[in-house]
């Protein structure tokens, strides 16, 4: 059994609910194993920039519904490529000695860092280099492999969903098709988890390339059965067959610049025009990371926080702690392929049965 | 004192928090008159297509809470200038007399009318006619002349406070500047109040040109008192000094086609170039039309409801119901200029008072 | 595959949130497989008197989102033993060939049961008397043995969460010991989960028999480390060692008549006596039992409604549909033994990894 | 003009949402001034304990959203009769000018109380020994005179209101009585409030007591016509003809140890008697007074705030801020009697209208 007598802990990447909520659990469960924790602020930068400090009981009381990060976090910063100032603009350096040398002079001995894709991708490279590191996987998108579920999902879930029963009036009053745009650029899961709760009748996801004329079926199907409107979920990265990914493209190349929000107009305008019915769309953006986490997401949050703390008293590091059947097991961060986990298309099964749209059968 | 033995009621323009309990609550006064009560489906475009259903007490059971409207509505059909198909395609008749007829038909003696600035100037002209009509002021914008409070507007501040709440986590765990666009192409109602609400540190109405320089002062003064991050909210309508109110505009000449949406996204790349911090903005849309109304939204909607209908049976009809001094009040409805309510100025030193930038004063 | 050409479905036993979304779920797959759908009203009682309708799509449009059951529910009437008036009072006697009757008569082949543990066994006696039974496992507790989740637990979670969290602040502000008291006769779920999505100091489940001593020791403990305030969640079936399950004995003998209530405010008073801090308890009571499912309970309703036609239709009738391991399966009513699933005790480990206290250590 | 240098705020009494609002708002008022701000903890008790701290601007950052107060509050403690330990009991003792000399130790020159009617008379005493002190009128009860709204009250109306829509689902669907009892002793404007934004059919005040006769007659007539349940919300003080207000009389004599939560109770064993309908009572209890505040009290709490340092500024010391036919003025304390502000007769109008019943006409 490895005995760590300092551990650190980071944020990296987007907002998302929960984030203090892991951050409390890892703590009160290092502080009952007598370790003492320091909080990394601002993400892997942090590291480098030597911003650590030790967090004590009062720190972190409180703390378990509120979202967004105590620690700070940016998805930008890698101690591997780091941008240093250099003749006014920047040179990118591999600053990991730095990054090893402030955590050694405080005596940290081991990192769990909460966050998505990137930040696991950094956190592996880091245990590679003998930094014993658990990592606990964070995204509002659920697309992380190897793990059912990541905390901030049903946070997220719950508010597409509530922005849809908010639609579902208008368009019911005002014999609309009402869209909501929401996350997911490689995966539809939040699409589908909130256009199964929110009761769509169209959910378009990157996994099923749409038809257009699948859709306007659909549409005007219930227009037949009297149902004067539809309600329509569409993930920003779904696309039409023998279209492309343009959202997911252009996001590779230059990942800040990526102007979200056109998929879901783009498709009002496009039904608007082929079912002359009026159609509307609204994109739900940054509400859906922020906010108070859901009572599942503050006890996943926090399942996953004491687990990490249990990998590492238990020497499994270099390791994801994850979701798998329901019960919490630990995976190692280098088996985490750079694929997101996606909506298996059996799932779609459920909503087929009542009639959903996947946009793919007219 | 007039006795009337029917009532006919009708929902005109945009969805808005509390129309049903407006329905029921009229509905709920007449039955206690003995009074029958119609209603007239899809706004003004039922009077004249003689879609009208007479309302049971179960059909108004349960309604209170849901959002929308179970007459359905519409912000197009003007009786007045009705678009009749003609030669493939639309003339514009006044169809007045035939809305007229299909109520006398039914013995409706009088109309309530639930609606905004065109749905008012619709009932005025009825009125003239000799159709004895009482309106409610409805709108989420509250912008109606003479009434302090239009039901759905607390609603509306409601969803964009919340939304600030969630962003401000964002705001603060990211150091960002986070904008959230609101509603308002006249007034700056829905900014103002969600702002003082959800802590804006910047509130940009129509009633104060901004200068952009200020807004980036105040931008900097908070990173230099060491507060991080910023929240501006932002009325679809707001516009620079010098500028002019290009929604407005567009808005008069083809209320259909406004794209909404760009006031935001226009100011936050601005704010970014201009302060060098991340900036994003979140458009809020029709979220904050729908949904159910807040518990003082269905109360100012009851009220208006059953002073409606005193009204009518008190004979004081041509009018519309208002608050006024937090008391209900009617004034005629020809006195309604076409000219918005808008933010007083002096309104605004509640928040100029705690140091809330309005984008007038570097 | 069984082919059958109706369907009846029908809700028993107390009120549960997603009861509507599981109707709806079980009326569309069957309409997607041209299988006719009727609604028993008012639980099993509806078999016995007749009260059987159809289900158009109209009925079940637009209900995803509401609490209660469209079809009416009871939880008192059992069709093998029926209260029928005789003599001024009443006799129980077996309708339940009038109630097969009942449904011969309108074609109806099979019954989809959503209930708990009382309409389970009803189900159960029904489909050994040959009559085709799928059941869907109904209960805020979430102790229905052989599934990893009953439809209902996670909102009545969520609203316990959220009564924590105004707990909190008053605790928090006033120095005091605040107690919420949630349902769980026999177990301890809400407790358990409420518990750690609120942040209280303390939990008591029925599970863990707790000394009053390790509760007033975990307070002054808090008080010690300059906590001035506590936060307990009881369990309405918790007890002290050495005493009773004093509610469910009660219960057993006269289901309807227990006075619930009681465990909190005396554990209040006691704990007040024995801290000399002040104590509330607040009785959440029927509100976690009502209102809009959250959109976990809405999809996992759903999945159960599908799944119930889907085991229908492949013929595995005699069963319940059941979340194991993440998945739905369908396990034989008979095998869902009396004893009421309780919440293992190693699930406990997150809860005293971070310091709650479970009321068995001092 | 008078100048303060150096201010005071506290908050006295029950918790209550917006007391954070509050303190916000007077601090950055009062740094917009150039004032000092002091925050005494934990009400008037902190005056005399010496618990004075100055307030920076981080202090108050983030709190306009939270419930509870930062600075603790305690409705015991009264300067001008304070328990002092003395031979193992308490004698009380007049420790103002030990409160004053605190103040005046640190150049504090002036109070704002934030705080309800006990509060009220202790500022007034203070002020009349030459300390300035302005009110905030702080009660989730509505009842302190001359202003039209305390802020806490229109959160404890929404919380009120969403326990009814989700007792409202379970009456429905079991065919029962549901009652919800709310706070309001002497006056029952949450009953009131509330009852009309939760549809409620029968609201029961201590401004009109209540014939039993009444009450069932009602919820009897609604059956009559097919309306298989009933919405009762009864206030904590309401009582029937020839009874007396015992809860409050209680109340008056020992404040700490009313037990609360009787009359509902009570009336739902009664109901069920008398109607023969299947009765059940949840008691809102502290629910009501925690969590965080509405977008409204929101604002209503940071322009109460702006005023009270806009008096003391304009030398209006003495005074209680207030709402007037919608606008804020100032009014003496001395003349803020001791008779709760009630809810007007003619204010049920509206209820009456609508067919709910007050319990006074058969």
């Amino acid at each position: 059994m490895a005995k760590f007598k300092s551990v650190g802990v980071l944020t990296g990447g987007g907002d998302c609910p929960g984030l203090n909520a892991v951050i409390r659990s890892v703590a009160r469960a290092c502080f009952s194993h007598g370790i003492r924790v320091w909080g990394v602020r601002n993400g892997f930068g942090g590291l480098v920039e030597n911003d650590i400090v030790e967090l004590a009981d009062k720190d972190i009381s409180g703390i378990l519904p509120r979202g967004g990060t105590i620690l700070g976090t940016t998805n930008r910063d890698n101690p591997f490529s780091y941008a240093v100032p250099h003749e006014g603009g920047y040179v990118y350096k591999d600053m990991s000695q730095q990054a090893l040398t402030n955590l050694r002079t405080r005596g940290i001995e081991a990192l769990v860092v909460i966050g998505g894709d990137g930040s696991l991708r950094i956190a592996n490279e880091f245990d590679q280099l003998g930094l014993p590191v658990v990592s606990v996987p964070k995204t509002i998108d659920n697309d992380i492999p190897r793990t059912e579920r990541t905390f901030g999902f049903d946070t997220a879930v719950a508010c597409a969903s509530e922005a849809l029963d908010r639609l579902h009036t208008t368009a019911e009053s005002h014999h609309r098709v009402m869209l909501l745009e929401v996350m997911g650029r490689y995966a539809g899961w939040i699409a589908f988890y909130s256009g199964m709760a929110g009761g769509a009748d169209v959910i378009l996801i990157p996994e099923v390339p749409y038809k257009i004329e699948a859709v306007v079926a659909a549409i005007k199907a219930r227009r037949a059965q009297g149902k004067l409107f539809s309600l329509v979920v569409v993930a920003e990265g779904a696309y039409p067959v023998g279209g492309e990914m343009t959202v997911a493209r252009i996001v590779e190349n230059s990942p800040e610049k990526v102007r979200l929000g056109g998929v879901g107009d783009k498709l009002a305008h496009e039904l608007e025009e082929l079912t002359g019915f009026e159609s509307r769309c609204t994109v739900l953006g940054h509400l859906q990371r922020g906010g108070s986490p859901t009572a599942y997401d503050r006890i996943l949050s926090t399942r996953y926080g004491v687990a990490a703390v249990d990998a590492l008293v238990a020497g499994k590091t270099g390791t994801m702690v994850a979701l798998q059947k329901n019960s919490i097991v630990t995976v190692p961060i280098r088996d985490i392929a750079g694929q997101p986990s996606n909506v298996p298309l059996e799932a779609l099964h459920v909503g087929r049965a009542i009639g959903v749209c996947f946009g793919d059968e007219v």
